[in-house]
């Protein structure tokens, strides 16, 4: 044992040396757009009737609602309009739109290095969301959330490297006029970090003032259709099997603006959709197919997420529930569906029932999270900060978020087999010729950083520097590193005079 | 929406009188033996290269250490002893061991209800562990773990419908004799539980007594070789590569007393197992191949459980760490390995790092559970209560854990896809006659409890009836089930005969 101390020792000082160095951002242990698809929770045959069902839905049910224009669009492309005001799909109208889409999508960030990838099962986690609340901690008390609250979250996001993106997880109700609203969102967000944002319009006469705006902090229109740095969450659908006649607006004048589409199919199992996980996944397939059928019919190839969003519910109380084994099994299925069209899709995954930070919320947010990660899911909405079953956002929570991020990040990343992995020489030498233990020995230094993430406010000291350390609380921490985070100078904050600019063409409601 | 309440609550009444009825055993949701394995870390190929570097490892470093009885058990069986005192193991006898080990499992219990079949990618999840501490929620304090802790945990396993297995978790430190603190080990949890118990034992002389006090719980030694109910949790090995003399003697013992062993080679990876995820699974399943050797030249087809249980590692302090991400990746690839060789085997999971069950506990057991669960690990070690990074257990933790656990197999149990979960016809229904919903439809109702995992603690109320409620706090509601739990009398506790009985024959340092 003390020989195994003294050895220790001599490690110890060797791995503090190895730590100095920085690392490149290529030998990062986790990055965004990591391969996942090694969770499969569909067979092939699973993934075949899906789809089955998904296209007899389309083509025997259909889907109501549609406003003219979309009507019109989606006829002259091959779908039909019935007795009853349901738009048909033909079979090889819904697998010649598959066959034809954007397969490989880029979201754009302000900085490119935040650039976001999606093809085949990369993965990327972020916020989203329409929470109405702010959790304070201090306190832990619901209470309404504002455009203050959205853009601390935004700049707390451009903090965190395992969140990759900030779609708006929260609504600024201290803005009672919706346009007022939604625009003041764009600007919080945009102002708060430079990475990929998503936000949503709830009329489709708000898209213009807020493309102007994005026109502006891109540095005109051409540098914007360039590099479009905002996503449209688009709920271009009611379900059941109902186009959302606004929001169909909305999306079509998203796509003239050039700003990519996430087709949000956000059905309830056990109300707005089956109850079961597989038809609560048919239907929010065959739904996502009708709006890739619309865009498409629109501007082909136009860049579209696969944004089938079932969600739980809790049979007991008809309420949602997002933190079940069920939601996460929703989301991973669909994961999976995506991969078996080649599309670039997004879902909900790390939502917590639980209303604090607390270890209820650590299973419920892992749960989703990890297996939406395994399964290749390319974008993982509402991943951190949300609470009480999306109705509340926490700043603490997005920061404790960015560990347990980057935990399952590391988990998609997997396990490498090769000749150095493998390990047999290594083995033999510890074995036969060496000291008896792998300590220090220069593979295991040269991996310490590379292979290994290490939580940033997760602890793992040992009882007594526990102890000694006065037993750090976790949400305590991540409070601490919110205010150190809220009192630097924000890098994403826009030059004065665009600014000013700003501001003289449009109410602001944050302080400049 | 008026329209929509009134159904709700016509939905709500039916869900009230559904709930009403109990459920049969075979209609709960989850259960133990669900079948894992759609999550697979490792390529055909992966899973190739490691078992060739497995079989390399064992013909050409072999292990040393063996005690004399073992040299001369394998020698015969076909293992070659080399000048350098080390075991070698030529493929063929490995394989040959592989092929006619015990592939199917029954790890008994006291109460028949509980047993557990160990075969293909069934999954169960139990305790393990020995740790030193127990974890007082109430004053967050670390103290010395005693024998009535260790009681209590067996009491409370017994009540938890997802805790399917104890096997010993922590150390009766108040017990200062090892043979005496060994005894009331067993003792302790078969007195707490009649699920399936496991235990260890430090030397092969505390063997025979144990077994004696197992035939009188058992009513004679021909009941207990029928139903052995006890497993030897047995480190055969100190890795790497070196078999531990006194545990094996000690497994011999076992083996002679009908004892099911499970085999635990629990490797440090980067101290005593290489620092890569592939190459400490290399040197586990080395090892637990060498050990299979062993128990099969002993007692050909004697029960074995392939226990790699390879740990994690902060590379930066030297500390083991149970709570990363590396760490269910290391699990997870051993479950897939079982899966290769048809062996029954198990890991270990669960392992908070976190000194308390807070939200980062939840998301540390959480990750490597579901991880174990979904890669169809037949026996997840450690699954629940354990802290600090094996250091300490929690009672309150063991009772969350029961939740979390139970989310973790929903998910293992999956997506269900046929005609009637696909729904089709329900959707058309719905969508063309219906009422535009699927509330309170017979087809929500059938699989609102089948289907369905609620959790017991875990809270799903909205904001405004959480506080209403008080903002109940998750540990303190942990805490008034585990004394609600405790105040119960036990129907594990043994026949007052038997009691005093064993009482006369062994010091037994629980109050009766």
């Amino acid at each position: 044992m003390n020989d195994m101390t003294s050895r220790r020792t001599g490690g110890r000082a060797a791995r503090r040396a190895s730590r100095a160095a920085p690392l490149n951002d290529d030998l990062r242990p986790v990055r965004p757009g990591l391969t996942g698809g090694t969770y499969t929770p569909l067979t092939e045959d699973g993934m075949t009737r899906i789809d089955r069902a998904a296209l007899d839905a389309l083509e025997q049910i259909g889907l109501s609602g549609a406003p003219d224009s979309g009507i019109s669009q989606m006829t002259r492309a091959g779908a039909t309009l019935g007795d009853d005001g349901r738009l048909r799909f033909p079979r090889a109208l819904v697998e010649e739109t598959i066959a034809n889409a954007n397969k490989e999508i880029t979201l754009f960030a302000r900085d490119p290095r935040h650039d976001l990838h999606l093809a085949g099962p990369r993965v990327h986690f972020g916020t989203a969301g329409a929470a109405v609340h702010m959790v304070d901690v201090d306190g832990q008390n619901y209470r309404d959330s504002t455009l203050q609250d959205l853009h601390d979250a935004a700049r707390i996001t451009d903090r965190l490297d395992n969140i990759h993106f900030l779609q708006r997880p929260m609504v600024a109700r201290d803005i009672p006029d919706a346009f007022e609203m939604e625009l003041n969102t764009v600007y919080a967000c945009c102002a708060g970090t430079t990475k990929h944002v998503g936000t949503s319009f709830s009329e489709p006469s708000h898209v213009a003032p807020a493309l102007e705006l994005l026109h502006l902090i891109a540095g005109g229109e051409d540098k914007w259709r360039e590099r479009p740095f905002v996503s449209n969450s688009n709920c271009f659908v009611v379900p059941p099997m109902r186009f959302a006649s606004e929001s169909c607006d909305v999306m079509e004048a998203c796509i003239e603006g050039g700003m990519p589409v996430l087709l949000l199919s956000a059905g309830m199992a056990g109300a707005t959709a089956p109850s079961t996980i597989a038809g609560a996944i048919v239907q929010a397939v065959a739904e996502c197919l009708a709006g890739l059928v619309y865009v498409n019919a629109v501007k082909p190839g136009h860049p579209a997420i696969f944004g089938t969003w079932p969600f739980g519910l809790d049979l007991r109380s008809g309420a949602m529930t997002g933190g079940s084994g069920e939601q996460a099994l929703l989301s991973a299925g669909c994961a999976q569906m995506h991969r078996y069209y080649g599309l670039p899709g997004g879902a909900a995954a790390g939502i917590a029932d639980a209303k604090l930070p607390d270890m209820q919320a650590g299973w419920e947010q892992m749960c989703s999270n990890v297996m939406a990660g395994l399964a290749g899911l390319n974008m993982v909405y509402e991943a951190a900060g949300m609470h009480a079953s999306l109705l509340g956002f926490c700043h603490e929570s997005l920061i404790l978020g960015d560990d347990l991020i980057g935990q399952a990040l590391r988990c998609v990343r997997g396990i490498e087999v090769d000749d150095e992995t493998l390990a047999l020489d290594q083995m033999r030498e510890v074995c036969l010729n060496g000291p008896g233990h792998y300590l220090g020995t220069d593979q295991t230094l040269a991996r310490m950083q590379r292979d290994h993430v290490y939580p940033t406010l997760g602890d793992r000291t040992s009882p007594r520097e526990w102890a000694e350390n006065g037993k750090p609380d976790l949400i305590e921490r991540a409070t601490e590193r919110k205010e150190a985070i809220l009192a630097e100078r924000s890098e994403a904050r826009f030059d004065p005079r665009l600014d000013a600019e700003i501001r003289r063409r449009f109410t602001i409601h944050l302080p400049a």
